[in-house]
């Protein structure tokens, strides 16, 4: 039993297969092509990309999810984003769900789609339909890892978590994957995150549980401020666990909300630490605001600035720099009572520099590859985090050298 | 004459001398502290920073500019940012202004002030006020150049620019002087930018002229999208030259206007031109949007986005991060109705890639010094222009490396 959320386990949750293969969109033989399929009918919900050009990928799922009861698969294809390409990204992204719906003989309506990669260029459909009967050939209730790298794009490292928590008698399954937010080949890539439970969980409480725990996790990490056109997170249940449906507002949501927000927070944690050119996982806690979105506000500006996060790969405490993105956060703070730390310890306090801060002590914090930036509005009671990394030298190398 | 505004030429404007000396806030005898004093009575409109964490300096022009009627000194001192120090900060102005006001026998309400450099460190009030006396001295109608040197921090060049222009018998200049937003030592630098004038016009007149010139100038640029607690632009106008007073409306405010524009936007330019790090000039000109506040919106997005700005530095002729930040710029654009185009070549077009772009003509265009973003959102008829740099691996360096 996980009882916390465990990222070296293979995330296999009963009732589901899942397999992922190379399929000639990338080169030299790298796993491109990803599936996930429930052995019975699961409810589904999913949150996009606020970005007013999304792929046709991404317009498939939401359309999907808005016209079907319920679901048996997630195909993934990476390498490509299917984004930017004219009308033709529509018919591109039909023809390839309806390749696999005849393989799965179910309806395509049921298949949820998600793309990653290169946009621009249309999506090789013919090597993807090509490739789905060896891909549906290879599901087994062994081939999450499979799958979970078919997702990647300039990842280093495949991110997955699983957590297990018992319902009654039920034992309930959450297992997930997910792939970066880093943007690169040569365009752009993606932040997925895919979440399978055997829980029976009713359609609504599904929806209102992935958005609690997205608010919480993958809608609190930034690499570059950068908003993609394909990021999505897909949440499955299938009911297999057996147990009594879970309804909102009930004590079986409130467990199942804190297991999902636990693993979506280790899948988008390990997203942060993978961070394209990241030297130091960074968390900003907000604390004391007036409101939660307050909070997330002042959190989210302090994270993407640009030069906060050069003074932390410069391993420089510098508390002028995150003063600064706090006041220009647009939340009405005051000066005087805001209050920083980091790693606990003071850097401004009252309206000053904190006095009898030594800056030997400060500086040796800053070596730590771990870094938590502590803000007090001193307003009220609200608190918020996000988790962020520094710019690097390897970010700008990899984000200019790689060229079209 | 100067019609044009001449970056080369000495801002000199009738009516008014200036000063920049080295007071020791700055080692090695580097000039830090600069006056322009007007001869008479002038009037002055001001525009600020919008952090909520702002320089004592800065309130202290601020309500000067309310309770006063005229005008008569700039004073600004480069090093010390006069700010996050506590109350001591409004105190330390106070002491300041008024040695000022002493050796000049004017009032201390006629006084602006700017700070600019370290902030949480007081401001070293007796080396400013042990220097002012030298500093009237210093007084001259050649003085412009060494006060455009002492307003500076991180720059690598001084940032002057001057134009006249006849309203009827009367020669109207306008002189001025900037410093640029890379924010750095140890912690920030500012934006300073001061204009005057040999005009007469009335002080709302004025206000408005600032607020519309500023709009088009100063607010459009952008290095790394990190906003100062110590950014302002003064205007000043000390009717010198004799002309019937200009007023809002009339075809006399609408030539200032254009002047004083002219005059801004050669300022900001160059300060983009030496921004951190830059190897490169962009500007991001977008049309066809609904509003101009659309419009700006786009442009000041994708001017931002870190993704754009390293494929810059890599001469990428990277599409899909350009279309990709419009989209998630907040302005309801359509994706299949949005142009982008190159110093003038198609990039992307009706929704897709430009058929037939060579990407060696391409790849030939990105290493100009000088880029042109071209947008067309085809909605509308209102346009904006943003201003930027690349990013760079010596933005990086400059901001990582230069420690407290």
């Amino acid at each position: 039993m996980n009882h916390k959320p465990n990222s070296s386990k293979m995330p296999a949750v009963p009732g589901y297969k899942a397999a992922g293969i190379s399929c000639g969109i990338k080169p030299d033989s790298i796993k491109d092509l990803a599936l996930v399929y429930s052995e019975t009918p699961a409810f589904a919900a999913g949150v996009f990309t606020k970005n007013r050009v999304r792929s046709p990928s991404v317009v498939w799922s939401q359309k999907a999810l808005n016209r079907a009861a319920t679901f048996r698969a997630v195909l993934t294809n990476s390498g490509n984003a299917n984004a930017c390409v004219g009308v033709q990204g529509m018919d591109d992204c039909r023809t390839v769900v309806s390749g696999l719906a005849r393989e799965l003989a179910i309806s395509p309506k049921e298949i949820l789609f998600a793309s990653t990669g290169i946009i621009g260029v249309p999506l090789p459909k013919e090597k993807i339909v090509e490739g789905l009967p060896g891909l549906v050939q290879k599901l087994s209730a062994k081939g999450w890892k499979n799958m979970a790298r078919a997702i990647l794009t300039t990842d280093l490292v495949a991110k997955t978590s699983v957590l297990d928590y018992n319902q009654g008698k039920s034992a309930i399954v959450l297992g997930g994957t997910a792939k970066g937010s880093g943007m690169i080949h040569p365009n752009m890539a993606t932040m997925l995150g895919f979440i399978y439970s055997n829980a029976a969980v009713e359609p609504a409480t599904l929806r209102q549980a992935l958005k609690e725990a997205n608010d919480r996790s993958f809608n609190c990490i930034t690499v570059d401020g950068d908003t993609s056109t394909n990021d999505c997170v897909f949440l499955m249940a299938n009911g297999q666990a057996g147990n009594k449906p879970i309804q909102c507002g009930s004590r079986e949501y409130v467990r199942f909300l804190e297991a999902l927000t636990e693993v979506s927070k280790d899948l988008s944690t390990q997203i942060v630490k993978d961070g394209e050119g990241a030297t130091k996982f960074v968390t900003i806690r907000v604390q004391g605001a007036k409101s939660r979105k307050h909070a997330h506000k002042v959190a989210q500006t302090v994270a993407q600035s640009s030069l906060v996060k050069t003074a932390l790969f410069g391993e420089d405490p510098n508390w002028g720099r995150i003063l600064a993105a706090v006041g220009y956060s647009g939340v009405p703070i005051k000066e005087d009572r805001t209050d920083i730390t980091l790693n606990g310890a003071a850097l401004y306090t009252d309206g000053s520099p904190a006095a009898g801060a030594s800056q030997t002590a400060l500086r040796k914090l800053m070596k730590k590859k771990s870094i938590v930036i502590g803000i007090d509005l001193n307003a009220g009671d609200q608190r918020a985090e996000v988790f962020t990394c520094d710019l690097s030298y390897d970010y700008v190398r990899i984000n200019a050298e790689y060229t079209t």
